[in-house]
């Protein structure tokens, strides 16, 4: 993965993560994670995320490594009241700093606890008692965080729990280190998502890029059943990074067309809803094997009520008749899972809803109920609007959970499509 | 968190993750979570994580420290034949052993990719060059993995990819490690999930816990908006371990009543699924705040279509007197989310549908939309089943997502109440 791999080296950073949880599989890591990418966004780069258990030799020696290695250190987890928090005691012993009630911080977590209503438990007194010399991150939160220096080191001790964790590292963490130092290259990243390219088919097409874009970094991550594009520039300057990035997505847009469906943020669903808010048009859909999946991505996005009017999902074959009008001639000739069945359905829930769009899908999720002629991951989709109606039939392979979100994404790109009158019915 | 507290000090092993997408915020860790939780159910506890970037001076580094401190090094990512792939190359450069070619392996890996149809690219030889005594972990795939040992240290080399990554895990690394040491006391874990009580009240509940269970470890999670119990048995023969499990989780269901819903694996939707199959009942669902969301989770379970007729996503106000018979002077006087709305919705989706049980949601998933008097995430849940209707008002909190998450959860809850018999309608 070529990500990081012309990243600038600032400051010498890493990161300790500490907690039982976390090397037991119990729980997958969310703080190294999100701290890295915080971090790298900034343009400070981290070598190394420990993970180590709740226990004093584990923690003493991953600080004392730690110390030695890298200017910076971030720690996160152990700064609880309960008896297995040990992070604090750690730093105490190892820095040969002794913990010192803080007298101020006390009263501030009393506050707290009565005006939550909570009763006071003597447990609590432990989060006051910091090592000597240690500054509080943001002293208007119980769980306040601290940092302390030794000569070119800083040492900063964050709670494990990650919304605590987050809020520390933005308003405290960054702008200290940032003050400390400032990176003389900023890397900005975009993260173009396509859907309905294979990751070989992008490298195909990747071969056409211009060899000007040879500063910028491209990396290449399947996210099923999308393929997401990073692309890194690193610059001094806001805009000339813009402009650089501006560029690169042009060229990659202008590569893969209609395959590029978002960026950053969107989703497939806000693009397409937000096309359908800027055309003034309806969306009703009829589901058979996604079982409201589509629906529910629709409704996902906050305002979607202006142009989703309705979904009949419709399970049994007798709802498809009652709820869409599909006639029970179809369902027997063809069957349920059909191209005729789709494009009734298709209609009936356009007719029904008077939308301008009417979508639908029916189709096998699996395991059971796969045919030789229709086997498992067979999945027809149907779209009906302005006196027309469109339908084909897919192959989606996996599990019937790859089956369904594979089936919705494809139903939503059809919208997509349809909308902004790209080449329609893509394979996959 | 209390969960592996007094586990066994076996061997002393650990984990390094190499791969710069893990150090950069851009792809959260699986094979560290994955191996430490596979080693751990063996009762092998891994002591640290490792993470680190795809470049020599870390790799090294971390290698040399690892078999310092560690018996067992188990190593994942590096392995493949691009550039960035640097693993092998560093363990021949610390561990002073030259690369070799292994023509076996040469030969395998042609032929695998000639009959997948590829092309071969120079590159890929690069897979077969093995550091000098590397033994080969699985020689039946192309991404073999190799282990290599010096003296009581082992060290295991394992792809990055998740998926290979686990299969070499389980059919070699795992079998080869028990050999060596067969773990005296063998942990068992089960997972109990709760939903309808906060983690404080279920500390309560735990205060009247048998002391015959002290050498039973639980620890709590939440697991928005479930929490989940985990109990962990160590012990050395199966049986003895089974049945302390079993006493443990029979106390914990004997405290918490019907809060508790399913164990390990079971999801609500499955549970409930279950349910009406065994009752051979059927349901339909009328959602509206929830856009879809319970009728994908009731599909989202294998052969639900034995138990599920339809949905009818109301987003409209139009589509619930269209669909459901809601009356129009009901959505007039009091509102589409109201008491009165609910029940109409639910008695109208089990009319149509003819289904025994109808259930329905309507409320304000935020942001827009909330008054004084309903502000957002109010949400009206009702239950018609057997000329009986039920109905009652819920607050939720947080955003969008969770509103709709809470939703879909209290509302499937409310089935599995209502078919268990057990008291009806939850706070939260």
């Amino acid at each position: 993965m070529p990500f990081i791999r012309n990243a600038e080296e600032t400051m010498s950073m890493e990161i300790i993560i500490i907690g039982d949880e976390l090397i037991s599989g119990k729980t997958r890591d969310l703080n190294g994670w999100y701290a890295s990418g915080c971090l790298l966004s900034r343009g400070l780069l981290v070598s190394e995320i420990r993970t180590v258990g709740d226990n004093y030799p584990s923690i003493s020696s991953a600080l004392r490594a730690a110390v030695k290695k890298s200017q910076v250190v971030i720690v996160t987890g152990g700064l609880g009241p309960t008896e297995d928090d040990r992070t604090t005691e750690a730093v105490s012993r190892v820095f040969r700093r002794p913990l010192v009630l803080d007298q101020d911080l006390l009263a501030h977590i009393m506050e707290s606890i009565a005006r939550l209503g909570l009763s006071w438990s003597p447990s609590l007194e432990k989060l006051a008692w910091l090592p000597k010399g240690a500054r509080i991150l943001d002293p208007n939160r119980e769980m306040c965080g601290f940092s302390i220096s030794r000569g070119d080191r800083h040492l900063y001790f964050l709670p494990g729990v990650p919304e605590q964790m987050r809020e520390l590292m933005n308003r405290a963490v960054i702008p200290d280190l940032l003050q400390k130092h400032k990176p003389r290259l900023i890397p900005r990243h975009r993260l173009l998502k396509v859907y309905g390219m294979s990751e070989s088919q992008i490298a195909d097409a990747f071969e056409g890029l211009s060899d000007k874009l040879n500063t910028v970094i491209f990396g290449f991550y399947p996210s099923f059943p999308e393929n997401h594009i990073t692309i890194t520039v690193r610059g001094k300057e806001d805009d000339q990074i813009d402009r650089e990035l501006q560029k690169a997505e042009q060229e990659i847009r202008h590569l893969l067309g209609p395959y590029v469906f978002a960026s950053d943020e969107q989703t497939m669903e806000a693009v397409v809803g937000e096309m359908l808010k800027e055309r003034r048009m309806t969306l009703s859909v009829a589901e058979s094997c996604t079982g409201g999946l589509i629906g529910h991505r629709i409704t996902s996005i906050p305002g979607s009520s202006v142009y989703f009017d309705r979904g009949a999902t419709v399970y049994s074959n007798r709802s498809k008749v009652e709820m869409l009008g599909v006639k029970q001639e179809i369902l027997t000739a063809y069957g349920a899972v059909s191209d005729e069945a789709v494009r009734e359905m298709a209609e009936g829930i356009k007719g029904t809803a008077h939308t301008d769009i009417g979508l639908a899908v029916t189709g096998i999720a699996g395991p059971e109920g796969g045919t030789d002629d229709k086997p498992v991951g067979t999945v027809y989709i149907g779209l009906s609007a302005d006196e027309q109606t469109f339908s084909a039939c897919y192959r989606f392979s996996g599990e019937r959970d790859k089956v369904k979100l594979h089936s919705s994404e494809m139903a939503l790109d059809w919208v997509r499509r349809y909308l902004y009158g790209y080449p329609f019915i893509p394979g996959i």
